[in-house]
């Protein structure tokens, strides 16, 4: 079944365009979490950011960096806050949240580093990435 | 004044690195959201990614897709959750947060869409980008 965002691009489900492309669609959040909330989208319908082709992947950025410079002129804020999480509609898009402080999104909360874990962890990384 | 992770690519403040080549360093977050949390960042220390070269700015989000690869197969977890904000420390940094469920990432509050602020909003961007 086609996801929401599918049926954006296919002009089923309306929405507040902002940019648009061959290959990707821009609008805004229904449910902003700052005023200006955009969403940036590949047409293409893929769950997780790592399954696009690197191409897809280097053109959704090139877009966010597009889109946020327009967002942050227009809105005047200090800085666009990005975000990909996905677990609510799962095709790959981009948050793209105008902020004018810190407190304007908050970040989750956070734990102390547990360093008999991490040092394993990091070096099983560096391996993986070697 | 060098930011905290000019310090960190200096080696005058210690990490647990987990990827470096010549222009990123990618290391554990020491304020982890989840187990894993990852930083990756450039080298060179500029405030807003905005403000970085296209081909430097290219070249994070590839690391970041290369280092999320790696995370994600390490902890198996199922979304890799990316973040940008940059209020705290002023040197780009790209939040990499292992999740595997929505739970593990928890959005910020979101509001109800204004449709007529953006209906005005939507089209004044349209118009910056075209």
């Amino acid at each position: 079944m086609a996801s929401v965002f599918t049926k954006i691009v296919q002009g089923e489900i309306p929405c507040h365009k902002v940019y648009e492309d061959d290959a990707h669609l821009a609008f805004l959040d229904i449910n902003p979490i700052q005023r200006g909330h955009t969403l940036v989208i590949p047409k293409r319908e893929v769950s997780d950011f790592l399954d696009l082709e690197a191409d897809e992947y280097d053109a959704l950025w090139r877009t966010v960096r597009k889109v946020s410079s327009a967002l942050k002129d227009e809105t005047g804020c200090k800085r666009i806050v990005l975000i990909v999480v996905g677990y609510e509609v799962p095709h790959v898009h981009v948050h793209l949240v105008p902020t004018f402080e810190l407190d304007d999104y908050p970040i989750p909360p956070r734990m102390e580093l547990d360093d008999i874990d991490a040092e394993g962890l990091s070096h099983d990384l560096l391996e993986r990435l070697a």
